[in-house]
């Protein structure tokens, strides 16, 4: 299959990375990538790791090229989104978005979390949510309608979303979870989770040697979380910036239920049922605790799970990379899927060890 | 003043620290400094930037110097200051022990914990608990047993409990957290937590550009938080590490009681006025969040505050220096309050900025 | 193709990298992987990065599946190579070792620099240097006695030699640089080229923000990149440690020669030429200077050439990736290039951007 | 003493480095700190890690109580400099200068480097050079006006000059280097060397796992390393980015006149010599490498040595702290020189260990 593929805001994190994803891609043809403010420059100028390996240059986002696609990534901030999927989806075109504008089902919810009431409630009721291991469904419904001559969109699950909830997923879906209990999420994010845009925040002298919580109680990614899991208004969520690139690892503390086993070794068993047919989801033995650095530059997920007895926790610790299954490698598992390819089609199977 | 001093176990990382601000410090005169492993070597050979600031070498643990001193700072792994805090004490000494060997004041959750008997009730009993913005009543009493001619010993709090206790006892004292609720308490912490042992998790090629967790549920510093705040059985405690050398900050939510103020400003000015006369303990705005790199070299902690309304969830935010607050220079402003000295005698105003 | 490949020394840093290549090679069937110190061990235990990608174990040393390989690669210390690959080579086998033990041509300038007699001398007499690029026609000697059913022997360029001479060798050659000049080479090193044994040294808080130069006029690359590029006495070499895992700078200072040009423009095309059938050398445009980044994770080098017209001195930075070029991937195209493969086959394309 | 003092240019590295350094001085009154952009904000917001120590926000650099000072630090760009210490100097203020404005005792050198003309050669000519080790007699000349009432000028020295000349003038000045001989210097910085400014240079993302060469041949640092060793013409100097914070590397490499001793050990007895009376420069044993982290935080430098025989080349390496010795302790130190005080007045005598 050679699939013409554009890819809009190429030049931010989690667009270079997909960039890097779909020249690798054996079904792929990248023909297109988009930065309006690094338009003409090429790819390789900007980012010399590809020296070699591409002789694309950044286009404008209205590039008429991207129409002629097949399948077209969106990397762009939220509310770009908003105005360009629909336009795209139209045209038959399959887009895969990375961008908040269409995870909210609920429009108000959009519009409270955003600031900006959402113009195309249509196509988010239509939109598939990306994150293939939790809602398959939504996705085969999709690459149905794709396989009928559609135009479909696929609106991927944000970074912490996606740690935490195939952290805490299985667990909640079984039941184990209390119904009315305070989920408590605190997770740790590499500064690329933070943007490629230079700031006092991304400045190496103030990231390095430092730890610091940012968004308490206020970040985007908490009623996507609480969509995913249920947890409407039951959710604390405090996310954290370490120095490290890549890597973002969420713990999940989940009151257990009265009838809930508080057996880690159970729980461990639960979970590999769970994802027994997802290759991209390591479950580790019961008491172990993933490391970032074990998933960096793939779309694995690693959960480690441990039982605090004394207060019948569960502690679920999701490790992935922000900018590989929280991002760019995510968006080419929902393109593979919609596109009737295996999952793991163009995707690495290792991580680099040290 | 000149109080004679001496560290046992000055080669690792807190005894160098400590070292280092013996060295500075006006009124300590730093006689003896010891390390079985490197006796013989000159503590500036072993760190270089030592040179030109002092000739001493590591002596032995058992240098009879020590004997010899008004003042002797314990920074030895568990179960060694049991053996040798007593018979200090027993000589006059003034002790301030870093370990963990006289923090818990059950001897039952000693053993429990440390998988050893507590082989020195006695002293247990008569120790200071060395946290000195929450405990100033203990240490004004072994002020005047020492005052009064006796060896006297402070127990030094750990690192996690020191940040989450500065972070969560003015919430928790003031009664605005629900009485039987559970804490969950996710803590990061800098490499230099994980002491100077060479081994793998401390190599930098596996630390660095990586964030895991560890000793999920079996952390021995959660009985000492649990004692301290009263949280017996309802802890979750889960520490995390991340690539930098030093700094630890904790995230602790607090469930809101139900008559408590859920207002963060309204707390913020609880805490101001819990912490009105601690000159180490800075509280900041609603909402801000602080940074370890603020606190590194020093004594100081920041501590954040943060209401999520939904979920009536106080999260408290602390960060310090692990080897700071988190040990020696905390050990520094103990034994100042010990010898009748200004708390902040010869510690560092200022961290380094960048 | 399936060629059966074994990897002797598969737990150190360079070994496990090449395991990881070996597993995604489409040519390549990795049957046994060894590792004295951890025999037993399954890969992914020890390295959680493979947890689904390969079920081996490591083998110890002198397991017999390594005499039924059609390829065997050596990551092992030096001397170790200098008795397993006679052994194998005598059976048949490919070997490619990426020790010391077979770089140096002369047996007197190994005892020299390694302190031990060379006791195979004969095969050291046949080994091709593998470094191809510069030494292609060794190489393909070596590759027609391969496609003749001879065992053969490829000695892998050390990281700071490939690094070096890439930079170097066009000006060399050329005749640019004067011939009685000495040439100072001061490279920078990532971490993972201390190896993966823990010690102070590779402490994460000992190498973390720090930078020193180590092994001054005593390392043991000097002998070998004054073999590659005709400097026998005539070579400073200082490497340094940096804090990063992986990536490795060489700035070597050329003094031209009366006649050589003096325009930076003018020798970047006489490098681009004598490297334009090689795809893993990129020459920057005049001044531009090499990330070690842009080359991470891949077998690429990266090099930026200026020229400091009142000293006319040609300085030439190489980069690469110590355990990519410099090690692992290397061996793998010196591999392809025995085997008869395009020396691309299993590599990768394209760097991981951030 | 209570000298009142001023810094302009407060809010950047070097400047908040020396606000630190001016606060903690025992006979420094600090009375005003400047920055344009962000004049009116207090220290302590946008530097935490000034909290409870200074209650001081900064002015503009126009604030009249400048005027006022006895000494003014200016840590503002070349060119600003030119225009405001004359000004200050008139009005009888001691001025130390980190700028580059008033280094070059050539303004023509000055101009061709900085493609400005010098707007003030008779300060120019008056100023002293601040590198307190090598030109003792320069600080003793103004300290001798300023003693007589009169506004002086202190012109500190650079970074990379610092390093290089202290590791290398000894050996310079005893006549040890051939004198027609190209000097190689390779030099490393931490990213507290780029600067404040939020750039794609100093973002984290691009500056960790990353090392490059910088300025290769047309750096501002090479006229003033050449007048300081009087080496125009015949200096070869080569700046890297490497991912730490603080801290400064130059490996400076010597030809060693054909009657030169090329032992180590003896060279190393001159340079203690010639350092016998200097408390910030430490000279290591024969073939021992100093690290940055030994001297971070503080006004030391540390200096290895070792002599590459075949090559007759010294290969001497300087530590210090870009932002200590490199700029804002040195400053202070220049400044105790000119005011009569110890020159260790308030400068750290110990480095953090870990």
């Amino acid at each position: 299959m050679a699939i013409t593929t554009g890819i809009v805001g190429a030049a931010g994190f989690a667009g270079i990375e997909l960039t890097r994803l779909a020249l690798r891609h054996p079904d792929l043809d990248l023909r297109v990538v988009t930065s309006n403010e690094l338009a003409g420059t090429p790819v390789a100028a900007e980012y010399p790791g590809f020296t070699g390996a591409t002789d694309l240059a950044f286009a404008t986002h209205d590039d008429p090229a991207l129409d002629a696609c097949d399948l077209v990534f969106l990397a762009v901030p939220h509310t770009a989104a908003l105005k360009m999927a629909p336009q795209l989806v139209a045209r038959g075109v399959t887009v895969v978005d990375l961008s908040a504008d269409f995870r909210l089902k609920d429009p108000a919810v959009y519009e409270r979390w955003y600031a900006t009431p959402h113009t195309a409630t249509d196509l988010l009721q239509r939109a598939a949510f990306g994150l293939p291991e939790l809602f398959p469904d939504d996705l085969a419904r999709v690459a149905a309608a794709h396989a009928a001559g559609e135009g479909v969109l696929v609106a991927c699950a944000g970074c912490y979303p996606t740690a935490t909830s195939l952290a805490a997923a299985p667990a909640v879906r079984a039941g184990l979870v209390r119904p009315d209990a305070v989920v408590v999420v605190d997770a740790i994010s590499g500064v690329t989770g933070a943007g490629k845009k230079a700031s006092a925040r991304t400045h190496f002298c103030f990231a390095d040697e430092n730890l610091e919580a940012y968004g308490v109680a206020t970040h985007r990614h908490t009623p996507e979380i609480e969509q995913i899991l249920g947890l409407e208004g039951r959710l604390v969520f405090t996310p954290h910036l370490a120095p490290l690139n890549r890597g973002l690892l969420s713990t999940v503390n989940l009151p257990l239920a009265p009838d809930a086993p508080a057996d880690a070794g159970e729980i461990v068993e639960l979970y590999r049922n769970f994802y027994a047919d997802d290759p991209f989801v390591h479950v580790l033995d019961a008491g172990a605790m993933p490391k970032t650095s074990s998933v960096a530059g793939t779309n694995y997920a690693h959960v480690g799970l441990a039982v605090n007895q004394a207060a019948r926790m569960l502690v679920a610790v999701g490790a992935i990379d922000n900018l590989g299954k929280g991002a760019a490698s995510q968006a080419v598992q929902c393109a593979n899927a919609v596109l009737g390819l295996p999952q793991t089609r163009g995707l690495e199977p290792i991580s680099v060890p040290v």
